[in-house]
């Protein structure tokens, strides 16, 4: 069985990463969504393990100190990451790992882990963006302003994403987000085992 | 419309690129195949353009020595090699190309077109090389054997190319192979036009 792939989704809020992962999630069983770690109080519903991996301060900095964490970042005063052990074990049981973290992060994550897909969702335009974010129609001006100006800065770190995903048609983008994620098991460095494996045998055939 | 890609195909004699290209070529009409140009002689039926661009020594000399070629090799006195400029026109009009050729002509081109996707194809396993060498009952043992000696120099290269197909079911590799080359549209690489356009109206956007 090969390993599974690490896959991080980045893109301007209004673009329907939550969406597309959904979606994908959805195509076949052998994607999984990472479960972040943070230090913020469950809200009615959520459960440990499931939502999140609920910690202490203390139980999140000794992670950090460990090295225990991908990547982490501090929010309005607490702290969010990626834990090491559960990405790797479900890799290891050949799981394809998605990653929904914001540009920092995924730099973290390709420091750590140079094979992961950096994957950048964008919605067709600047218009486009604005036209969702005013359709929701649940957003102040302010509120949307202030997500413009966000999005303004993250797209100055597109560059450092290995692929670009434009969210036009829904169905269309899941596929291509299928394909990618899929076509990256047919890396070389994939099947470094398989190599070498037909190799010896053809030395041997040949010798014979 | 964006560019098309470059692909180069590999592999053992036996694993199946020649029907891999045609079903591929077939699928879609993206595809087109690369011509070499070569010195040696039209066979009965060859038509220049279609099989290959015939030309004399000094011909080919001299595309060599105007850096007209992508790549070039000499086979039993005989040169064959890529002509740049139609596989640049191709890639400009939006076509993915497609180049059979061997290991040293795709280390080549790796180092004109960085870009490029080398992909070797291999049979499931060495044994099952030999089933199918042996199989077209057409070849003596000793050219079996020649065949096996050449697959296991092959071999010894299969780390230099950027992907690896198994050719066990062709249908499925049909789809691998068109995923790939599709896949490689979405490279960041390729998009900095329209990363560099919404970077400028998101800009605009805020500024308003």
């Amino acid at each position: 069985m090969s390993k599974g792939t690490l896959t991080v989704i980045s893109g301007f809020s209004g673009a329907g990463k939550g969406t597309l992962m959904k979606r994908l999630l959805e195509r076949h069983g052998n994607y999984v969504l990472s479960i972040s770690a943070t230090t913020r109080s469950p809200r009615e519903g959520e459960l440990d393990g499931r939502e999140y991996f609920f910690k202490t301060r203390e139980e999140f900095e000794e992670m950090i100190a460990r090295d225990q964490l991908l990547e982490y970042a501090c929010y309005v005063g607490n702290y969010y990451g990626t834990p090491r052990s559960w990405v790797e074990e479900q890799m290891a049981a050949g799981r394809d790992v998605l990653l929904e973290i914001e540009i920092q992060g995924a730099r973290n994550i390709k420091k750590k882990y140079p094979e992961a897909l950096l994957i950048f969702v964008s919605p067709p335009s600047a218009q486009e963006l604005l036209r969702r974010l005013t359709g929701r129609g649940t957003e102040t001006p302010e509120v949307i302003q202030s997500r413009i100006s966000r999005a303004a800065e993250e797209a100055q770190g597109m560059d450092d994403y290995d692929y670009l995903l434009i969210n036009d048609d829904l169905e269309c983008c899941v596929g291509q987000l299928d394909q990618l994620i899929q076509s990256a098991h047919r890396r070389m460095s994939e099947n470094l085992e398989f190599a070498g494996k037909i190799t010896e045998e053809l030395q041997k055939m040949k010798g014979e």
